[in-house]
């Protein structure tokens, strides 16, 4: 396999930076500081050299020496000279060579440092329009091993120095989420405050079983999960709660805690212990809920998709009669899955004539909040998810429209102890009874997991720094965003919106028609043609690396593009970029 | 709630240090370092101030405004000045000043390195014998606000200033999983190279789901997978997988795709369409298992427990008796969980047998390796495995004996296109067919999630830093340790072995007697006793912070220690200081 041998000098070539745009002037400041040095010595020394205009490779290499060589004479601070007095040669040095070896430290702190110093520096340019969203290449491409970034593992270790380059080859080919023009994914954006809080949490390497090994972490999220349901409008903030690897897992835990309810012997008989189970969801809500019913044994074809209304929302008469006819074949509607911001459409079901229907058929009702509970956060937009304080569960994900890093996804259950009824079986390797402590604070056995990843802190963490508040006017600016996008493109050549009226969420969905298409009456020709114009455009946008933005088909309508927002680095001028860029690359299809 | 007002000169005392033991006088070094700008000095320019002698805080608050005052005097490099030249002040900055904000490059940086300086500093002294592993507090006690840490979530947000004495407080009130003397979970250690990973992990901030969002981590995964098989001996490492968030979910997989081989018809029509269907697991199993049986509609009395011999592995015997009994009953017997290396006893079932039984009764095999899988990497232990490539699965976890940080667990499958078939929904909004790369790429469909954390990076880049012959010698050197300990104790006066014999994994299990307990006959006083013998040192080894070790019942035998190693940073003399600990603090008893 092609290896590369990396040096200092070639450090600047394989830099985490990503290519720049040919649009504009490559910033040449966003590409220097590859040595952690320089950067380090620029925040001791009170200088940062911004668009420095010398040639990127030969001032590296000249200035990197110098400082070499120059070192001892520019001391900050007169102290014992025993470490650090030599550029650290990690050509030399292994993973044997850090903590916990003997003299480890030194080349840990060195070693650490240089890291960071890759990822500020990524973390500068994903901030830097001037700077590509991603740097496209076919699988095939990356697996023959671009200019030496070989992904095979080898038996034998590999220099610190070659380590380095792999992360920055890493970030080079990755595709950019947190840039202010990524609008592919419901998660977006790179929060500093949420990311300074993952670092902590892997430096902390902890797990949420237990108190006894995560106390702190275990209080933040009981803390936090009241909080939100306070928030969600249950009385106190009263009810459980647990954070789960992410919206799917939630909805699974739903629809168990439903089951256990209504159901308990089925955790000890099994499915067969109860009738024939029926789940509710409409044909526009996450496919998580089809994804639990098959893993749980409901079956899918147990899962009955509802009809909804040109918006995407669930048509409540439609659940009645789907219930009533469930109820004549003998079967027992068992769980409604309310969706409170739909994946492709930002729809909000009514909740509250979902939850009549739920108290009139004895029915749990959960809400898929996963993309929509963040507006709860909104005096302003958190009418739309009005009754969701009548469900038995929601699942709402902080790490969509509240822009916490992956992943972070609460489900909530408003009836204490039924997700450890549900789950719990007791270990008595982990959760010993007869520890010093107040034991019922050992939430590890409400999981379905074991071990539980710390989802919390980050976002805990995010609270803090920003205040409820903060969160309010992030989210009202998304949809302010939003807003702009709309009304911008709904009366304006060439574009047809898929649904009518103002979006409820942040999605804007939307056909682009190349000039070749417009005026052409709707027959098969046309949606055959349209329905390949947006997969063109994304091809040509990733290729381009400029901007990333969703698409798909929905039931009958043919591809269309899917805004959403959700970055809190967007702004109107990356909307009207959005824009530009399907028009420049969709005009002459 | 109680509030603390952060000041440069309190910073020193609620630091990330954690306290120091008595034992030694307190290490002024990792005490020292809390502003960024002295640690980046003293790389920058060259030195390194270890054991100084001055006062801790006169001192830091001295050089801390000198150094601030003399500045531009110690510059490094001549450049421009427009930036860096004033020393941050974070108690008038906040979230919304960072990054994307206009100007917010530099705030940004700046408190990016503090945090990182925190971090450096924890990591440290967790490598620090001198530091204490944890400074054990009661729920109540850090709910009501120690020393003005407050845990609870206000409107608005707070300044950086403080943000950062909550990370800081955040690891002081923490344990230290990476402490050399941590032994209480199956996962400790502290890798520098997995936690670089980590870092760049979440400075990425990407979803696994599809290859257009992650093209490097998703080829990372597959490679990773498919050499992992190898190892596990599949020919030419063919067969799938998927990397899921614990042992618990991994397990849970096996039984799904076990499920969906033998009775496809259960994705659509639930369990109700299958027979009773019945699994096997050991009496000594973890109990994710047990776990699945309940969530997956099994039922839990469809999870059969089988009968082990005294050193924890499943008698095959019994296993067949169990089987024919099931058939007889009109049951029919699918699955059959190995454990290799269980969770209290670190016993590996007898693969091979049990996957003789699993050919003659045509049953799924799993092999749950979540804890033993690590050895398969040392040429010296795998045999303990022997017999695993006949498995149809194989639940492994990097997270446990191989040290990656947490989380990373694999779940791989022998047979191609089983997990996707189990769990594919297809959802037209992620996984659209027509983009313009290979979307068999796109593995997202093979999960019961949607969204998925990118586990792969750090253990590949681990992988990559230690080669498979650095895991070897990890592995090897934990088993080496465990038999110093085992050798040590096995006729040591005080102490009782729970199983005889060398054990197969790091576990060692045994009992500390109390001098008033020695000599007593076996009788159910004695036995009273001895089960409250390990709490109690458990409690006070929590409460001086020393040292921390697993305790438990299991079966009817009452509460022993279980020791682990696999850490790391462990050697000869923390298993020496455990044994003196356990004698110090359990002498009275």
């Amino acid at each position: 396999p092609p290896r590369r041998f990396p040096m200092s000098a070639s450090r600047s070539e394989s830099g985490a930076n990503g290519p720049a745009l040919g649009v504009r002037p490559y910033d040449s400041w966003c590409g220097v500081a590859h040595g952690c040095t320089r950067k380090l010595g620029m925040k001791i020394c009170g200088f940062l050299q911004k668009n420095n205009s010398l040639d990127e490779k030969s001032r590296i290499g000249g200035s990197f020496k110098e400082r070499q060589s120059s070192k001892n004479v520019l001391s900050c601070e007169n102290r014992d000279p025993r470490f650090g007095h030599t550029e650290t040669d990690f050509s030399n040095l292994f993973a044997r060579d850090l903590l916990p070896a003997k003299n480890g430290e030194e080349p840990t702190m060195q070693f650490l440092l240089e890291v960071v110093d890759i990822l500020t520096n990524y973390i500068r340019k994903t901030f830097d329009r001037s700077t590509k969203v991603l740097d496209f290449h076919h699988p095939h491409q990356l697996l023959e091993g671009i200019e030496g970034f070989n992904l095979e593992l080898s038996d034998q270790p590999e220099s610190l120095e070659q380590i380095l380059v792999d992360c920055r080859d890493t970030l080079k080919y990755g595709v950019r989420t947190g840039h202010p023009r990524f609008f592919n994914q419901l998660s977006s954006g790179l929060d500093i405050i949420g990311l300074a809080g993952e670092w902590l949490t892997s430096t902390a390497n902890t797990n949420m079983f237990t108190y006894e090994i995560a106390p702190v972490f275990v209080l933040m999220e009981q803390l936090t999960l009241k909080k939100m349901r306070e928030i969600v409008g249950w009385p106190g903030g009263e009810g459980d709660g647990i954070f789960s690897p992410g919206g799917a897992i939630s909805n699974m835990y739903s629809v168990m805690v439903a089951r256990y309810k209504y159901y308990p012997e089925v955790k000890t008989k099994g499915m067969s212990a109860a009738p024939r189970l029926i789940l509710f969801t409409s044909e526009h809500s996450h496919y998580s809920i089809k994804k639990a019913g098959a893993a749980l044994g409901f079956g899918v074809e147990n899962v009955i998709l509802l009809k909804c209304d040109e918006r995407g929302r669930v048509i409540p008469a439609d659940l009645e009669a789907k219930i009533i006819d469930a109820k004549q074949k003998g079967y027992v509607p068992l769980f409604v899955n309310a969706t409170a911001g739909s994946t492709v459409y930002g729809a909000f079901d009514p909740i509250n004539e979902i939850a009549d229907l739920c108290e009139k058929y004895n029915m749990w009702l959960h809400v898929d909040g996963a993309w929509g509970g963040g507006l709860l956060m909104s005096r302003k937009h958190r009418h739309k998810l009005s009754g969701i304080e009548r469900a038995n569960s929601v699942t709402w994900n902080p790490h969509k429209m509240m822009g916490v890093p992956l992943q972070c996804s609460a489900i909530l259950v408003r009836e204490k102890g039924l997700l450890q009824g549900c789950n719990q079986m007791c270990a008595g390797y982990l959760f010993q009874p007869d520890k010093q402590y107040d034991v019922t604070y050992d939430t590890g056995d409400k999981a379905i997991q074991c071990g539980r990843h710390v989802d919390i802190f980050k976002f805990w963490l995010m609270w803090k720094a920003k205040g409820t508040s903060g969160f309010e006017q992030h989210i009202n600016k998304c949809l302010e965003l939003s807003e702009y996008l709309y009304t911008k493109i709904k009366n304006r050549e060439g574009y047809e919106m898929v649904f009518q009226g103002e979006p409820q969420h942040t999605n804007v969905c939307f056909w682009y028609l190349p000039p070749s298409l417009r005026g052409m009456p709707d027959c098969p020709e046309r949606r055959e043609r349209l329905h390949k114009v947006a997969p063109k455009i994304k091809a040509m946008m990733m290729e381009s690396g400029t901007t990333m933005v969703g698409y798909q088909p929905q039931g009958d309508k043919v591809n269309f593009f899917r805004m959403v927002v959700s970055n809190p680095a967007a702004t109107k001028s990356d909307i009207d970029f959005l824009i530009e860029e399907i028009e420049r690359l969709g005009q002459d299809l």
